[in-house]
């Protein structure tokens, strides 16, 4: 690695720093992921929108902005109940200015973007509670793992994000089916992490498919259909058809260790050639563990963008200090690859001074 | 250009070495927009279905192939009423030998492909005669025209493919009102032209309406809406964003002049980083003339693919000699591709060895 960085290395340094010199100055393509969840409609359970029944709108609403600069959906942009703005305002900046290409994957959503998007022919998502959350995820990942596997072969590496409200819930059972120690270790896009209701959605989507901790270890794609979002097929496909052959920068938070289980069974050989890409409020957040998550697949590199709100002009960016959001859209992964694509021009300060210049074009609709 | 290819400059030679000289050795993504037409369903219209309800499956059995190297949708692969097969196996050959990514466009199609897409949310085309054939093209234009833009950020070059049965009669249309002269110059994929049949059809729509020969040159989208399919808006769309930056090789025979209609007024700039790619029984054809097309909007060059069946083991590829089928799902265009990738190590001779193995399994079932 030639240049500085805006990154912090939170988990097997050694890995991430080897990851970094390979994807210096290369030309990434962004994928985002998108799916919806009746999970998000629990009350209580999502930030991802004003309100819960919004959170449909969310995704679409989230990957228009990356794509044209404004949402078309709705208007504005999505923010939480108190209204601080999605990131996928940071992701947007950061691809623009790093000039990445940006394809929207559709996993299952309610509804659709008003832009082109890859269809997998996947369906949205179900309340997990019911224990059958998700259709043929096979499928899913199939299709996607194709889509992966020709992207490879036009991409230096992949920066894949996501958003999917209400996803640590789904993440948190689907890990938990799967082996995976995570009780207490999702995030979530509040401020005030409501682990207990979590962890009661997730027993009762147990007790009712007679699951328990660990069960699913051998068949994640299964613990999918019953517990997870129609992102995670979708995203794990991705990876495993273009890690065969090239990086992938896993952009996301905790949700990601899902998408390790699924990896971890479906293609092992494809944790050697990853890192999860994502952001400091992440790796900083007391109220959750990605480090203690991603630890029990391996040696996987964590890398964070070194970004920091706290010089911000708009209260609805500091608030990113105060532990609202943290992550999403891959806002952590873009920024890593535009630092990095431009060989360090673009770092944290530069990022946040263009994050504020379109977050004031949002809010004042001067567009 | 470094080596020697089994490729006919068939217009515009000097303009065609560079182009070939530019794309030598480099590595291009295929893209392959598919769409239906209910004009398709005339009887007499076109050969590319075992009967006229059945070109519905065409488009979507043609993708699969090139994605799976068998049908999904449909049993066998896509024929003639007389059996020959579809050109999706010279283009499947081609694409696999050159290991060139394909994706899937779709402009707008009845029956979807079980494969992912790339959905530019345009429905399926209607019966020209009803004067009112594709629904907003303003917006599958705007969106291809993203997609290609993005494409172009990865890929040295693109290839681009169509597969819509009834498309030679909805091109005639466009291009008529348009100011093209093209009357008696679009192909078929029948051994016999249906000439008079495709220009009777023309005219009933052209009274329907009120067009005259013409009078939309200013306005080719709006002749799509009119007279179009929805292949047309999502191809140009791909080819004005992505010829902004890149090489595009637009794969296909006489339908490419409505492609090039729409171009011409919406993004005539581009007109400079194009080539036609297409195959010798096209250039071949004295039942249609591309080149008097491609002649009418400057010196873009028409390259063709050197293909020979006329040694093949099998009567269903020999008859292709005979001038059935003769072009599509961008073979011509996906065969050029495959030898500038190689640097010439694929040639003609090994294209149709390998055809006549992939059409032997398809053909024994055998996969």
């Amino acid at each position: 690695m030639k240049n500085n960085y805006d990154v912090i290395f939170a988990l097997n340094k050694n890995e991430g720093k080897k990851f970094l010199a390979d994807i210096e100055g290369k030309e990434p393509a962004f994928l985002c992921v998108i799916a919806t969840t009746e999970t998000a409609k629990i009350p209580g359970i999502s930030a991802a929108g004003k309100n819960p029944e919004f959170t449909d709108y969310t995704p679409p609403a989230d990957v228009e902005l990356l794509l044209y600069g404004k949402c078309r959906c709705i208007s504005g942009v999505p923010v939480t109940p108190e209204g601080i703005p999605t990131p996928a305002l940071i992701t947007m900046t950061a691809l623009k200015m790093g000039d990445i290409p940006a394809f929207i994957v559709v996993g299952g959503a309610k509804i659709k973007p008003d832009s082109p998007i890859i269809d997998l022919g996947g369906r949205p998502g179900k309340d997990v509670r019911s224990g059958n959350s998700v259709e043929e995820p096979e499928e899913i990942f199939k299709k996607a793992e194709l889509i992966g596997r020709n992207f490879a072969k036009i991409s230096d590496y992949l920066i894949i994000g996501e958003s999917v409200p209400g996803g640590t819930t789904t993440a948190l059972a689907v890990m938990l089916a799967t082996g995976i120690n995570a009780e207490g270790k999702v995030s979530s896009s509040m401020q005030n992490n409501p682990r207990n209701l979590k962890t009661s959605i997730v027993n009762e989507a147990f007790k009712k498919t007679g699951v328990k901790f660990g069960d699913l270890k051998d068949d994640p794609l299964k613990a999918v259909s019953l517990f997870g979002d129609p992102m995670m097929p979708a995203f794990a496909g991705l990876v495993s058809g273009a890690a065969e052959k090239i990086k992938v920068l896993m952009a996301g938070g905790t949700q990601m260790g899902a998408i390790l289980s699924i990896l971890k069974t479906e293609k092992p050989e494809t944790l050697n050639n990853i890192a999860i890409g994502t952001t400091r409020w992440i790796i900083e957040d007391e109220n959750s563990d990605i480090k203690g998550i991603v630890n029990q697949f391996g040696e996987i590199p964590i890398l964070a963008a070194n970004l920091n709100f706290n010089g911000s002009l708009y209260q609805g960016l500091k608030a990113y200090e105060k532990g609202v959001v943290k992550e999403g859209v891959g806002a952590g992964g873009a920024s890593i690859g535009a630092m990095l694509k431009s060989k360090g021009i673009i770092n944290a300060q530069i990022l946040l001074k263009e994050i504020e210049k379109n977050y004031k074009k949002l809010i004042t609709g001067r567009l």
